[in-house]
């Protein structure tokens, strides 16, 4: 194999790398912006966020069709297989991130129709907040090639869960109190879940990135809270 | 390439896709007991389920590290590499519909716990029994390549949809009726979501299919109900 090719191969990797990357840009703003529809009541910026996870459906298909054909033409092997394999890995992951900010745009719209969710606003904001960090932290990661970004994000998924299992619980208590709340509390129990599913995937980028630059998997041995199924 | 070559990876890749066949029918048993569990209330089965999960994990992690390397090896092109590729993602969809088919066993161990759900047992076996059979459907088409048959379970996904909404409305009435039941009837969104879920799943190996076999995409065209997000 001459330079040039080894040189061409690792521009089309950056490529695609960098595709990853703008696809998880996209996939942190619309996470962000999906609880701000909810805590503000924001009606046409969940219209448009709905529209906007277009762009990553597509983006995504892209880039698996970039990985492929970057796999037929150049048939890397080992490590450079793996790299490609990752990339794609990571774009399904962040392209189910955009579905889940879409649903919760979706379940934004139901809930500015009835009561505001102001006792719970916070929360949900707060959990919103760390679960977009952790999408951020994790693409840093992988954009850096820093391992320990990413093991990072994984061995704390468990504060995410923590949040995820108190709101859980409060909305339930809030729902029992005032059955004129059950409908808007139900959304608001899926918007949670979510978020929540939404950390699941930062944690499977983490283990992707880290099979990616250590050829090892992250064990079974992750901080799991075992309560609210 | 020669004679034997060829044949050689024809063998492994029947090889690979026996395997995804056998995913695909520990998903489909798992997804049928977790119904069981909830319906019939059988805290045993349950917790065997949750164990069983585990079988399914790591089989889909033996077929991505054997598609990963077949591609290594065997430098597959065009076709022969999108079937490798379908084969990594229809096992990454199935492996999701076994957490799915968990997280209910997990929540039936919670509605053992409360009231019985008597009233909601038919509707969630019924839909239960429609999304296995979806799932049956499109892994017969995989294993058969009969397109038919996987275009015909993506343009039925809505009927999935249907019964989740009705569900869904159902439950909320019922939870206002009796806020004893907010709890249980909480669970009971989650295992109809799950549901509807597994039959997204079912619907995106369906597309993984058809892209597979015709080289093309099955469009956006597919009927979608707009109903609860």
């Amino acid at each position: 194999m001459n330079e040039h090719i080894v040189r061409s191969f690792e521009e089309e990797l950056n490529h695609l790398t960098a595709d990853v990357a703008r696809l998880g840009g996209l996939a942190e703003a619309l996470v962000g912006d999906s609880v701000t529809c909810v805590v503000r009541r924001d009606v046409p910026l969940a219209q448009t966020l709905i529209v906007r996870d277009k762009v990553l459906d597509d983006l995504e298909i892209e880039i698996e069709r970039a990985a492929v054909a970057l796999i037929a033409r150049r048939q890397p092997l080992a490590n450079d297989l793996r790299r490609v394999v990752s990339a794609m890995k990571i774009a399904a992951n962040l392209e189910r991130c955009g579905d889940l900010a879409k649903n919760i745009a979706k379940r934004s719209l139901v809930l500015a129709e009835s009561d505001p969710v102001t006792p719970f606003a916070r929360s949900i904001e707060r959990m919103g907040r760390l679960v977009a960090s952790r999408l951020k932290e994790v693409l840093d990661a992988y954009a850096s090639g820093e391992v320990a970004g990413a093991v990072s994000v994984w061995s704390r998924d468990d504060e995410i869960d923590g949040h995820y299992e108190s709101l859980f619980r409060e909305l339930l208590t809030y729902m029992m109190g005032d059955p004129r709340t059950i409908t808007g509390g139900a959304h608001l129990l899926f918007v949670a879940k979510n978020l929540e599913r939404i950390g699941d995937h930062a944690t499977n980028i983490a283990e992707i990135v880290h099979y990616e630059y250590t050829g090892t998997q992250l064990g079974d041995q992750r901080p799991k809270l075992e309560g609210v199924p």
